[in-house]
Protein backbone atom coordinates (compact mmCIF):
# COMPACT_ATOMS: atom_id res chain seq x y z
CA UNK A 1 0.00 0.00 0.00
CA UNK A 2 0.95 3.91 -0.86
CA UNK A 3 3.06 4.61 2.73
CA UNK A 4 3.04 8.47 4.01
CA UNK A 5 0.18 10.66 4.59
CA UNK A 6 0.13 12.79 1.70
CA UNK A 7 0.37 10.09 -0.86
CA UNK A 8 -2.51 8.19 0.85
CA UNK A 9 -4.37 11.29 0.66
CA UNK A 10 -3.95 11.76 -2.32
CA UNK A 11 -4.64 8.50 -3.75
CA UNK A 12 -8.30 8.40 -2.12
CA UNK A 13 -9.12 12.09 -2.85
CA UNK A 14 -11.18 11.37 -6.30
CA UNK A 15 -13.44 9.30 -3.93
CA UNK A 16 -13.89 11.18 -0.99
CA UNK A 17 -17.05 13.43 -0.76
CA UNK A 18 -17.35 15.88 1.55
CA UNK A 19 -19.75 18.01 0.15
CA UNK A 20 -23.29 16.89 -1.33
CA UNK A 21 -23.31 19.80 -3.51
CA UNK A 22 -23.33 19.10 -7.59
CA UNK A 23 -22.50 15.65 -6.38
CA UNK A 24 -23.49 12.85 -9.10
CA UNK A 25 -23.32 9.37 -9.04
CA UNK A 26 -22.82 9.00 -12.93
CA UNK A 27 -19.51 11.25 -12.34
CA UNK A 28 -18.35 8.12 -11.06
CA UNK A 29 -17.44 4.61 -12.89
CA UNK A 30 -17.28 1.74 -10.49
CA UNK A 31 -14.73 0.25 -13.04
CA UNK A 32 -12.52 2.99 -12.21
CA UNK A 33 -8.92 1.43 -10.73
CA UNK A 34 -7.57 4.93 -10.71
CA UNK A 35 -3.88 5.28 -12.15
CA UNK A 36 -2.48 2.34 -10.82
CA UNK A 37 -1.40 0.03 -13.02
CA UNK A 38 -1.03 -3.34 -10.95
CA UNK A 39 -1.31 -6.99 -11.17
CA UNK A 40 -3.53 -8.93 -8.75
CA UNK A 41 0.02 -9.58 -6.43
CA UNK A 42 0.87 -6.37 -6.59
CA UNK A 43 -2.29 -5.16 -5.30
CA UNK A 44 -2.54 -7.69 -3.04
CA UNK A 45 0.80 -6.91 -1.54
CA UNK A 46 0.00 -2.93 -0.75
CA UNK A 47 -3.18 -4.38 0.85
CA UNK A 48 -1.17 -6.75 3.10
CA UNK A 49 1.29 -3.70 3.92
CA UNK A 50 -2.01 -1.66 4.58
CA UNK A 51 -3.55 -3.99 7.25
CA UNK A 52 -0.54 -4.63 8.91
CA UNK A 53 0.18 -0.63 9.64
CA UNK A 54 -3.91 -0.56 10.09
CA UNK A 55 -3.33 -3.37 12.69
CA UNK A 56 -0.95 -0.56 14.55
CA UNK A 57 -3.13 1.95 14.10
CA UNK A 58 -5.67 0.08 16.07
CA UNK A 59 -3.83 -0.93 19.17
CA UNK A 60 -2.66 2.92 19.42
CA UNK A 61 -6.57 3.92 19.30
CA UNK A 62 -7.46 1.08 22.12
CA UNK A 63 -4.55 2.19 24.08
CA UNK A 64 -5.58 5.71 24.32
CA UNK A 65 -9.33 5.42 25.13
CA UNK A 66 -10.20 8.19 23.91
CA UNK A 67 -11.41 8.22 20.47
CA UNK A 68 -13.38 5.72 18.32
CA UNK A 69 -14.05 4.77 14.47
CA UNK A 70 -17.27 4.30 12.76
CA UNK A 71 -16.84 2.71 9.65
CA UNK A 72 -20.12 2.43 7.64
CA UNK A 73 -20.62 0.09 4.32
CA UNK A 74 -23.14 0.14 2.18
CA UNK A 75 -23.91 -0.79 -1.10
CA UNK A 76 -26.35 -2.60 -3.44
CA UNK A 77 -25.91 -6.60 -3.08
CA UNK A 78 -22.96 -8.25 -4.36
CA UNK A 79 -20.87 -5.43 -4.24
CA UNK A 80 -18.88 -6.73 -1.83
CA UNK A 81 -19.38 -5.55 1.58
CA UNK A 82 -18.79 -8.79 3.26
CA UNK A 83 -15.31 -9.51 1.26
CA UNK A 84 -14.42 -5.93 1.96
CA UNK A 85 -14.51 -6.13 5.78
CA UNK A 86 -12.97 -9.31 5.60
CA UNK A 87 -10.54 -8.51 3.66
CA UNK A 88 -9.20 -4.90 5.27
CA UNK A 89 -10.01 -5.57 8.66
CA UNK A 90 -8.56 -9.05 9.06
CA UNK A 91 -5.41 -8.33 10.80
CA UNK A 92 -6.87 -6.03 13.52
CA UNK A 93 -7.36 -7.58 17.12
CA UNK A 94 -11.01 -8.69 17.12
CA UNK A 95 -11.22 -7.01 20.92
CA UNK A 96 -10.89 -3.74 19.58
CA UNK A 97 -13.16 -4.25 16.48
CA UNK A 98 -16.81 -4.94 16.87
CA UNK A 99 -19.07 -5.49 13.33
CA UNK A 100 -22.69 -4.73 13.62
CA UNK A 101 -25.18 -6.09 10.52
CA UNK A 102 -28.74 -4.56 10.25
CA UNK A 103 -30.77 -7.02 8.44
CA UNK A 104 -34.58 -6.61 8.34
CA UNK A 105 -35.26 -4.65 11.84
CA UNK A 106 -37.12 -6.62 14.27
CA UNK A 107 -39.99 -6.09 16.20
CA UNK A 108 -38.77 -4.55 18.83
CA UNK A 109 -36.55 -2.29 16.50
CA UNK A 110 -39.55 -1.29 14.77
CA UNK A 111 -40.67 -0.34 18.00
CA UNK A 112 -38.35 2.39 18.45
CA UNK A 113 -36.97 5.80 16.14
CA UNK A 114 -34.78 4.72 13.05
CA UNK A 115 -31.46 5.43 14.88
CA UNK A 116 -32.34 3.64 17.94
CA UNK A 117 -30.64 0.13 17.17
CA UNK A 118 -27.81 1.27 15.58
CA UNK A 119 -27.06 4.48 18.16
CA UNK A 120 -27.06 1.28 20.78
CA UNK A 121 -23.93 -0.29 19.50
CA UNK A 122 -21.92 2.79 18.56
CA UNK A 123 -18.39 1.64 19.12
CA UNK A 124 -17.25 2.77 22.73
CA UNK A 125 -13.89 4.71 23.28
CA UNK A 126 -10.82 3.06 21.23
CA UNK A 127 -13.04 0.45 19.31
CA UNK A 128 -13.55 0.43 15.82
CA UNK A 129 -17.17 0.01 14.98
CA UNK A 130 -19.00 -1.31 11.38
CA UNK A 131 -21.81 -1.37 10.41
CA UNK A 132 -22.66 -3.18 7.80
CA UNK A 133 -25.22 -1.66 6.30
CA UNK A 134 -26.85 0.93 8.68
CA UNK A 135 -29.64 3.49 9.13
CA UNK A 136 -28.71 4.63 5.89
CA UNK A 137 -31.26 2.18 5.01
CA UNK A 138 -33.69 4.31 6.48
CA UNK A 139 -33.59 6.51 3.44
CA UNK A 140 -32.54 3.62 1.05
CA UNK A 141 -34.83 0.61 1.25
CA UNK A 142 -37.28 2.39 3.51
CA UNK A 143 -37.82 5.24 0.65
CA UNK A 144 -37.53 2.31 -2.43
CA UNK A 145 -39.89 0.14 -0.32
CA UNK A 146 -43.10 1.93 1.13
CA UNK A 147 -44.46 -1.22 2.85
CA UNK A 148 -41.39 -0.93 4.82
CA UNK A 149 -42.00 2.75 6.16
CA UNK A 150 -45.75 1.37 6.80
CA UNK A 151 -44.28 -1.49 9.21
CA UNK A 152 -42.66 1.64 11.19
CA UNK A 153 -46.62 2.56 12.61
CA UNK A 154 -45.85 6.32 12.28
CA UNK A 155 -48.25 8.59 13.70
CA UNK A 156 -49.81 10.40 10.39
CA UNK A 157 -48.50 13.81 11.46
CA UNK A 158 -45.02 12.73 11.62
CA UNK A 159 -45.35 11.36 7.90
CA UNK A 160 -45.36 14.79 6.25
CA UNK A 161 -43.89 15.58 3.24
CA UNK A 162 -40.76 16.53 4.86
CA UNK A 163 -40.11 13.35 6.25
CA UNK A 164 -37.13 12.21 4.07
CA UNK A 165 -35.79 15.50 4.34
CA UNK A 166 -36.24 15.25 8.42
CA UNK A 167 -34.52 11.69 8.45
CA UNK A 168 -31.53 13.03 6.49
CA UNK A 169 -31.03 16.23 8.75
CA UNK A 170 -31.48 13.64 12.01
CA UNK A 171 -28.97 11.57 10.03
CA UNK A 172 -26.93 14.31 9.79
CA UNK A 173 -27.35 15.67 13.51
CA UNK A 174 -26.71 12.24 14.97
CA UNK A 175 -23.25 11.88 13.13
CA UNK A 176 -22.46 15.18 13.82
CA UNK A 177 -23.12 14.61 17.98
CA UNK A 178 -20.39 10.99 17.39
CA UNK A 179 -18.07 13.38 16.01
CA UNK A 180 -17.91 16.28 18.44
CA UNK A 181 -17.70 13.49 20.67
CA UNK A 182 -14.78 11.74 19.51
CA UNK A 183 -15.85 9.50 16.97
CA UNK A 184 -14.30 9.55 13.18
CA UNK A 185 -17.39 8.89 10.89
CA UNK A 186 -16.27 7.06 7.43
CA UNK A 187 -19.27 6.62 5.49
CA UNK A 188 -18.47 3.50 2.30
CA UNK A 189 -20.70 3.30 -0.59
CA UNK A 190 -19.15 0.32 -2.72
CA UNK A 191 -20.15 1.34 -6.21
CA UNK A 192 -21.24 -1.43 -8.26
CA UNK A 193 -22.62 -1.42 -12.24
CA UNK A 194 -25.42 -3.02 -12.83
CA UNK A 195 -24.11 -5.38 -15.28
CA UNK A 196 -21.36 -6.39 -12.40
CA UNK A 197 -24.32 -7.45 -10.41
CA UNK A 198 -25.91 -9.49 -12.89
CA UNK A 199 -22.22 -11.33 -13.75
CA UNK A 200 -21.39 -12.02 -9.65
CA UNK A 201 -25.34 -13.18 -9.28
CA UNK A 202 -25.06 -15.56 -11.94
CA UNK A 203 -21.62 -16.66 -10.64
CA UNK A 204 -23.37 -17.06 -7.35
CA UNK A 205 -26.18 -19.39 -8.56
CA UNK A 206 -24.08 -21.45 -10.73
CA UNK A 207 -21.25 -22.08 -8.37
CA UNK A 208 -22.63 -24.53 -5.29
CA UNK A 209 -19.83 -22.98 -2.90
CA UNK A 210 -21.41 -19.58 -3.47
CA UNK A 211 -25.11 -20.12 -3.04
CA UNK A 212 -26.23 -19.33 0.28
CA UNK A 213 -25.03 -15.92 -0.82
CA UNK A 214 -28.06 -15.53 -3.31
CA UNK A 215 -31.62 -15.53 -2.16
CA UNK A 216 -34.27 -15.60 -5.32
CA UNK A 217 -34.79 -12.26 -3.75
CA UNK A 218 -32.06 -10.86 -4.81
CA UNK A 219 -32.86 -11.15 -8.06
CA UNK A 220 -36.40 -9.21 -7.55
CA UNK A 221 -34.95 -6.45 -5.54
CA UNK A 222 -32.57 -5.67 -8.87
CA UNK A 223 -35.86 -4.70 -10.59
CA UNK A 224 -35.67 -1.52 -8.59
CA UNK A 225 -32.39 -1.11 -9.50
CA UNK A 226 -33.23 2.51 -11.07
CA UNK A 227 -34.70 3.79 -8.19
CA UNK A 228 -31.91 2.43 -5.46
CA UNK A 229 -29.71 4.77 -7.90
CA UNK A 230 -31.64 7.47 -7.36
CA UNK A 231 -31.88 7.44 -3.50
CA UNK A 232 -28.47 6.49 -2.90
CA UNK A 233 -27.43 9.63 -5.23
CA UNK A 234 -29.61 11.92 -2.65
CA UNK A 235 -28.32 10.22 0.20
CA UNK A 236 -25.29 11.32 -0.24
CA UNK A 237 -25.98 14.63 -1.60
CA UNK A 238 -27.40 14.92 1.87
CA UNK A 239 -25.52 13.42 4.61
CA UNK A 240 -21.92 14.38 2.75
CA UNK A 241 -19.84 16.26 5.02
CA UNK A 242 -16.08 17.28 5.92
CA UNK A 243 -16.62 15.75 9.19
CA UNK A 244 -18.38 12.74 8.23
CA UNK A 245 -17.73 12.44 4.61
CA UNK A 246 -18.77 9.55 1.69
CA UNK A 247 -16.27 7.75 0.18
CA UNK A 248 -17.75 6.33 -3.14
CA UNK A 249 -15.11 3.28 -3.92
CA UNK A 250 -15.81 2.01 -7.41
CA UNK A 251 -16.46 -1.42 -6.77
CA UNK A 252 -16.15 -3.55 -10.07
CA UNK A 253 -12.96 -4.95 -9.14
CA UNK A 254 -12.63 -6.20 -5.26
CA UNK A 255 -8.60 -6.09 -5.55
CA UNK A 256 -9.19 -2.26 -5.70
CA UNK A 257 -12.16 -1.69 -3.41
CA UNK A 258 -10.48 -3.23 -1.00
CA UNK A 259 -7.50 -1.01 -1.30
CA UNK A 260 -9.25 2.24 -1.56
CA UNK A 261 -11.33 1.26 1.81
CA UNK A 262 -8.22 0.10 3.44
CA UNK A 263 -6.48 3.53 2.30
CA UNK A 264 -9.39 5.40 3.56
CA UNK A 265 -8.95 3.61 7.11
CA UNK A 266 -5.03 4.13 7.32
CA UNK A 267 -5.39 7.85 6.15
CA UNK A 268 -7.87 8.92 8.66
CA UNK A 269 -6.21 7.19 11.75
CA UNK A 270 -2.96 8.56 10.32
CA UNK A 271 -4.34 11.85 10.61
CA UNK A 272 -5.54 11.32 14.45
CA UNK A 273 -1.91 11.70 15.42
CA UNK A 274 -2.37 8.74 17.75
CA UNK A 275 0.64 7.95 20.18
CA UNK A 276 0.95 5.26 22.82
CA UNK A 277 0.03 7.02 26.04
CA UNK A 278 3.13 8.45 28.14
CA UNK A 279 2.59 8.71 32.22
CA UNK A 280 3.58 11.75 34.27
CA UNK A 281 6.70 11.62 36.38
CA UNK A 282 4.63 10.32 39.38
CA UNK A 283 3.03 7.51 37.38
CA UNK A 284 6.63 6.62 36.77
CA UNK A 285 7.61 6.69 40.13
CA UNK A 286 5.10 4.25 41.37
CA UNK A 287 5.99 2.09 38.27
CA UNK A 288 9.57 1.71 39.85
CA UNK A 289 8.04 0.78 43.35
CA UNK A 290 5.71 -1.78 41.73
CA UNK A 291 8.97 -3.35 40.52
CA UNK A 292 10.95 -2.98 43.44
CA UNK A 293 7.81 -4.59 44.88
CA UNK A 294 8.05 -7.65 41.98
CA UNK A 295 11.71 -8.12 42.55
CA UNK A 296 11.95 -8.82 46.39
CA UNK A 297 8.68 -11.51 45.49
CA UNK B 1 -58.58 16.76 39.17
CA UNK B 2 -59.86 19.73 36.64
CA UNK B 3 -61.37 17.88 33.61
CA UNK B 4 -61.25 18.82 30.27
CA UNK B 5 -58.82 19.81 28.14
CA UNK B 6 -58.89 23.37 27.78
CA UNK B 7 -59.33 23.96 31.73
CA UNK B 8 -55.97 21.09 32.19
CA UNK B 9 -54.14 23.72 30.02
CA UNK B 10 -54.86 26.75 31.84
CA UNK B 11 -53.97 25.60 34.86
CA UNK B 12 -50.75 24.14 33.44
CA UNK B 13 -49.79 27.05 31.98
CA UNK B 14 -47.74 29.53 33.67
CA UNK B 15 -45.38 26.70 34.33
CA UNK B 16 -44.64 25.60 30.75
CA UNK B 17 -41.76 26.86 29.13
CA UNK B 18 -42.25 26.63 24.94
CA UNK B 19 -39.28 29.02 24.68
CA UNK B 20 -36.12 30.11 26.51
CA UNK B 21 -36.29 33.70 25.17
CA UNK B 22 -35.69 35.66 28.26
CA UNK B 23 -36.53 32.82 30.84
CA UNK B 24 -35.59 33.68 34.04
CA UNK B 25 -35.25 31.25 37.16
CA UNK B 26 -36.31 33.96 39.51
CA UNK B 27 -39.20 34.76 37.64
CA UNK B 28 -40.58 31.35 39.19
CA UNK B 29 -41.64 31.19 42.63
CA UNK B 30 -41.33 27.88 44.44
CA UNK B 31 -43.87 28.69 47.24
CA UNK B 32 -46.49 28.92 43.86
CA UNK B 33 -49.48 27.04 44.43
CA UNK B 34 -51.40 28.94 41.75
CA UNK B 35 -54.92 29.86 42.38
CA UNK B 36 -55.97 26.92 43.85
CA UNK B 37 -57.20 27.29 47.71
CA UNK B 38 -57.31 23.52 48.00
CA UNK B 39 -56.87 21.76 51.56
CA UNK B 40 -54.81 18.52 51.12
CA UNK B 41 -57.25 16.24 51.03
CA UNK B 42 -59.40 17.93 47.86
CA UNK B 43 -55.78 17.91 46.61
CA UNK B 44 -55.32 14.60 47.04
CA UNK B 45 -58.83 13.71 45.35
CA UNK B 46 -58.18 15.57 41.96
CA UNK B 47 -55.02 13.81 42.33
CA UNK B 48 -56.32 10.34 42.40
CA UNK B 49 -59.19 11.28 39.31
CA UNK B 50 -55.79 12.24 37.30
CA UNK B 51 -53.94 8.96 38.36
CA UNK B 52 -57.61 7.07 37.28
CA UNK B 53 -57.44 9.47 33.99
CA UNK B 54 -53.93 8.66 32.91
CA UNK B 55 -54.11 4.96 33.73
CA UNK B 56 -56.80 4.99 30.70
CA UNK B 57 -54.83 7.18 28.37
CA UNK B 58 -52.06 5.11 28.84
CA UNK B 59 -54.17 2.19 27.90
CA UNK B 60 -54.79 3.57 24.79
CA UNK B 61 -51.37 4.60 23.87
CA UNK B 62 -50.15 1.35 24.69
CA UNK B 63 -53.07 -0.54 22.58
CA UNK B 64 -52.55 2.19 19.43
CA UNK B 65 -48.68 1.44 19.45
CA UNK B 66 -47.66 3.86 17.71
CA UNK B 67 -46.52 6.82 19.81
CA UNK B 68 -44.47 7.10 23.34
CA UNK B 69 -44.04 9.60 26.00
CA UNK B 70 -40.95 10.19 27.65
CA UNK B 71 -41.35 12.12 30.94
CA UNK B 72 -37.75 13.70 32.23
CA UNK B 73 -37.46 14.46 35.84
CA UNK B 74 -34.55 16.77 36.63
CA UNK B 75 -34.19 18.91 40.57
CA UNK B 76 -32.19 19.35 43.15
CA UNK B 77 -31.86 16.67 45.89
CA UNK B 78 -35.26 16.27 47.81
CA UNK B 79 -37.03 18.23 45.67
CA UNK B 80 -39.29 15.46 44.94
CA UNK B 81 -38.71 13.31 41.69
CA UNK B 82 -39.21 10.03 43.54
CA UNK B 83 -42.41 11.16 45.47
CA UNK B 84 -43.71 12.74 42.30
CA UNK B 85 -43.02 9.83 39.98
CA UNK B 86 -44.55 7.36 42.79
CA UNK B 87 -47.79 9.49 43.41
CA UNK B 88 -48.32 10.20 40.07
CA UNK B 89 -47.74 7.19 37.86
CA UNK B 90 -48.59 4.55 40.46
CA UNK B 91 -52.05 3.88 38.96
CA UNK B 92 -50.78 3.12 35.43
CA UNK B 93 -50.00 -0.77 34.33
CA UNK B 94 -46.12 -1.06 34.84
CA UNK B 95 -46.13 -3.14 31.45
CA UNK B 96 -46.74 0.18 29.68
CA UNK B 97 -44.05 2.06 32.14
CA UNK B 98 -40.93 2.15 32.35
CA UNK B 99 -38.70 3.78 34.71
CA UNK B 100 -34.79 4.80 34.12
CA UNK B 101 -32.64 6.60 36.67
CA UNK B 102 -29.47 7.68 35.56
CA UNK B 103 -26.92 7.65 38.48
CA UNK B 104 -23.31 8.33 38.46
CA UNK B 105 -22.22 6.87 34.92
CA UNK B 106 -20.45 3.61 34.81
CA UNK B 107 -17.18 2.76 33.39
CA UNK B 108 -19.02 1.25 30.08
CA UNK B 109 -21.73 4.36 30.05
CA UNK B 110 -18.55 6.80 29.53
CA UNK B 111 -17.07 5.17 27.35
CA UNK B 112 -19.60 6.15 25.01
CA UNK B 113 -20.96 9.33 23.62
CA UNK B 114 -23.06 11.26 26.29
CA UNK B 115 -26.77 10.64 24.98
CA UNK B 116 -25.76 7.19 24.69
CA UNK B 117 -26.94 5.27 28.22
CA UNK B 118 -30.45 7.61 27.25
CA UNK B 119 -30.59 6.85 24.00
CA UNK B 120 -30.93 2.94 24.49
CA UNK B 121 -33.45 2.99 26.84
CA UNK B 122 -36.16 5.53 25.12
CA UNK B 123 -39.28 4.41 25.37
CA UNK B 124 -41.33 1.51 22.38
CA UNK B 125 -43.99 2.94 21.09
CA UNK B 126 -47.21 2.28 23.30
CA UNK B 127 -44.66 2.94 26.48
CA UNK B 128 -44.58 5.65 28.51
CA UNK B 129 -40.89 6.27 29.91
CA UNK B 130 -39.45 8.01 32.60
CA UNK B 131 -35.91 9.13 33.13
CA UNK B 132 -34.93 9.97 36.47
CA UNK B 133 -32.47 12.35 36.10
CA UNK B 134 -31.13 12.34 32.29
CA UNK B 135 -28.47 13.18 29.69
CA UNK B 136 -29.35 16.60 31.24
CA UNK B 137 -26.49 15.92 34.04
CA UNK B 138 -24.45 16.33 31.00
CA UNK B 139 -25.39 20.03 31.12
CA UNK B 140 -25.48 20.41 34.86
CA UNK B 141 -23.68 18.17 37.23
CA UNK B 142 -20.86 17.95 34.87
CA UNK B 143 -20.74 21.55 34.24
CA UNK B 144 -20.69 22.15 38.00
CA UNK B 145 -18.12 19.64 38.35
CA UNK B 146 -15.20 19.67 36.09
CA UNK B 147 -13.42 16.44 37.21
CA UNK B 148 -16.93 14.58 35.17
CA UNK B 149 -16.22 16.22 32.18
CA UNK B 150 -12.62 15.25 32.67
CA UNK B 151 -13.78 11.74 33.34
CA UNK B 152 -15.23 11.34 29.98
CA UNK B 153 -11.81 11.16 28.40
CA UNK B 154 -12.84 13.43 25.26
CA UNK B 155 -9.97 14.20 23.13
CA UNK B 156 -8.49 17.60 23.29
CA UNK B 157 -9.98 19.29 20.45
CA UNK B 158 -13.59 17.85 21.18
CA UNK B 159 -13.13 20.45 24.66
CA UNK B 160 -13.24 23.68 23.04
CA UNK B 161 -14.92 26.63 24.04
CA UNK B 162 -18.65 25.90 22.65
CA UNK B 163 -18.44 22.46 24.27
CA UNK B 164 -21.83 23.45 26.32
CA UNK B 165 -23.82 25.54 23.59
CA UNK B 166 -22.78 22.38 21.13
CA UNK B 167 -23.87 20.02 24.26
CA UNK B 168 -27.31 22.15 23.97
CA UNK B 169 -27.76 21.43 20.64
CA UNK B 170 -27.04 17.75 20.70
CA UNK B 171 -29.83 17.37 23.04
CA UNK B 172 -32.07 19.65 20.89
CA UNK B 173 -31.36 17.31 17.95
CA UNK B 174 -31.92 14.33 19.85
CA UNK B 175 -35.67 15.57 21.34
CA UNK B 176 -36.43 16.76 17.81
CA UNK B 177 -35.42 13.30 16.45
CA UNK B 178 -38.08 11.52 18.93
CA UNK B 179 -40.18 14.17 18.36
CA UNK B 180 -40.50 13.74 14.35
CA UNK B 181 -40.53 10.02 15.22
CA UNK B 182 -43.42 9.75 17.40
CA UNK B 183 -42.03 10.65 20.89
CA UNK B 184 -44.04 13.06 23.20
CA UNK B 185 -41.12 14.69 25.49
CA UNK B 186 -41.77 16.51 28.42
CA UNK B 187 -39.04 17.52 31.00
CA UNK B 188 -39.78 18.45 34.53
CA UNK B 189 -37.96 20.70 36.50
CA UNK B 190 -38.96 21.04 40.43
CA UNK B 191 -38.26 24.24 41.43
CA UNK B 192 -37.51 23.52 44.95
CA UNK B 193 -36.12 26.79 47.51
CA UNK B 194 -33.09 26.29 49.20
CA UNK B 195 -34.46 26.97 52.26
CA UNK B 196 -37.32 23.80 51.91
CA UNK B 197 -34.34 21.93 50.95
CA UNK B 198 -32.38 22.72 54.29
CA UNK B 199 -35.94 21.47 55.78
CA UNK B 200 -36.20 18.40 53.89
CA UNK B 201 -32.46 17.38 54.46
CA UNK B 202 -32.80 17.86 58.38
CA UNK B 203 -35.74 15.75 58.52
CA UNK B 204 -34.10 13.32 56.64
CA UNK B 205 -31.48 13.14 58.89
CA UNK B 206 -33.64 13.30 61.81
CA UNK B 207 -36.64 10.08 61.12
CA UNK B 208 -34.71 7.12 61.38
CA UNK B 209 -36.91 6.10 58.44
CA UNK B 210 -35.62 8.54 55.89
CA UNK B 211 -32.03 8.15 57.24
CA UNK B 212 -31.45 6.18 53.93
CA UNK B 213 -32.14 8.89 51.32
CA UNK B 214 -29.39 11.01 53.27
CA UNK B 215 -26.12 11.29 52.31
CA UNK B 216 -23.04 13.16 53.79
CA UNK B 217 -22.39 13.87 50.02
CA UNK B 218 -25.95 15.92 50.05
CA UNK B 219 -24.74 18.69 51.92
CA UNK B 220 -21.43 19.11 50.23
CA UNK B 221 -23.20 19.13 46.89
CA UNK B 222 -25.42 21.97 48.56
CA UNK B 223 -22.53 23.92 48.59
CA UNK B 224 -22.77 24.16 44.96
CA UNK B 225 -26.28 25.62 45.24
CA UNK B 226 -26.17 28.99 43.25
CA UNK B 227 -23.92 27.12 40.46
CA UNK B 228 -26.32 24.62 40.01
CA UNK B 229 -29.60 27.71 39.67
CA UNK B 230 -27.38 28.85 36.74
CA UNK B 231 -26.95 26.00 35.10
CA UNK B 232 -30.36 24.93 35.51
CA UNK B 233 -31.54 28.40 34.29
CA UNK B 234 -28.99 28.27 31.33
CA UNK B 235 -30.26 24.61 30.39
CA UNK B 236 -33.97 25.55 29.96
CA UNK B 237 -33.18 28.64 28.38
CA UNK B 238 -31.07 26.41 25.68
CA UNK B 239 -33.48 23.73 25.26
CA UNK B 240 -37.06 24.76 25.79
CA UNK B 241 -38.97 24.75 22.87
CA UNK B 242 -42.38 24.11 21.93
CA UNK B 243 -42.29 20.55 20.41
CA UNK B 244 -40.02 19.52 23.81
CA UNK B 245 -41.01 21.82 26.70
CA UNK B 246 -39.51 22.12 30.06
CA UNK B 247 -42.32 22.59 32.90
CA UNK B 248 -40.79 24.74 35.94
CA UNK B 249 -42.92 22.80 38.57
CA UNK B 250 -42.98 24.68 41.86
CA UNK B 251 -41.77 22.24 44.42
CA UNK B 252 -42.20 23.48 47.61
CA UNK B 253 -45.11 22.05 48.35
CA UNK B 254 -45.58 18.11 47.55
CA UNK B 255 -49.14 18.38 47.11
CA UNK B 256 -49.20 20.88 44.10
CA UNK B 257 -45.44 19.53 42.64
CA UNK B 258 -47.64 16.21 41.79
CA UNK B 259 -50.61 18.03 41.08
CA UNK B 260 -49.38 20.05 38.34
CA UNK B 261 -46.94 17.35 36.91
CA UNK B 262 -49.91 15.18 36.75
CA UNK B 263 -52.28 17.26 34.91
CA UNK B 264 -49.09 18.45 32.34
CA UNK B 265 -49.39 14.90 31.50
CA UNK B 266 -53.07 13.65 31.14
CA UNK B 267 -52.91 17.76 29.57
CA UNK B 268 -50.44 16.39 27.17
CA UNK B 269 -51.88 12.78 26.70
CA UNK B 270 -55.62 14.07 26.08
CA UNK B 271 -54.37 16.47 22.95
CA UNK B 272 -52.57 13.26 21.45
CA UNK B 273 -56.81 11.77 21.07
CA UNK B 274 -56.06 8.50 21.26
CA UNK B 275 -58.22 6.09 20.48
CA UNK B 276 -58.75 2.36 21.19
CA UNK B 277 -57.57 1.07 17.36
CA UNK B 278 -60.63 -0.08 15.36
CA UNK B 279 -60.65 -2.78 12.55
CA UNK B 280 -61.65 -3.17 8.68
CA UNK B 281 -64.73 -4.87 8.03
CA UNK B 282 -62.38 -7.93 6.54
CA UNK B 283 -60.78 -8.29 9.71
CA UNK B 284 -64.20 -7.66 11.08
CA UNK B 285 -64.75 -10.71 9.06
CA UNK B 286 -61.75 -12.61 10.44
CA UNK B 287 -63.01 -12.01 14.00
CA UNK B 288 -66.69 -13.20 13.10
CA UNK B 289 -64.83 -16.38 11.61
CA UNK B 290 -62.85 -16.89 14.96
CA UNK B 291 -65.81 -16.64 16.59
CA UNK B 292 -67.53 -19.88 14.64
CA UNK B 293 -64.62 -21.76 15.03
CA UNK B 294 -64.37 -21.49 19.22
CA UNK B 295 -68.06 -21.53 19.20
CA UNK B 296 -67.64 -25.15 16.67
CA UNK B 297 -64.93 -26.71 19.42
Amino acid sequence: MLTGMSKLAKFIKPYVVTSGKGFRLKDHDPIDTGKLKLDKDSAATMLREGVERLALLQEQLYAEQSRSVLLIFQAMDAAGKDGTIKHVMSGVNPQGCVVSSFKAPSTEELSHDFLWRCAKVTPAKGLIGIFNRSYYEEVLAVRVHPEFLAAQRLPADCLGKHLWQQRFEDIRNFEQHLVRNGTVVLKFFLHLSKGEQKKRFLKRIEDPSRNWKFSPSDAAERLHWDDYQKVYEDAIRNTADETAPWIVVPADNKWYTRLVVGATVVNALENLDLKFPTIDPEARTRLQDARRLLEAD
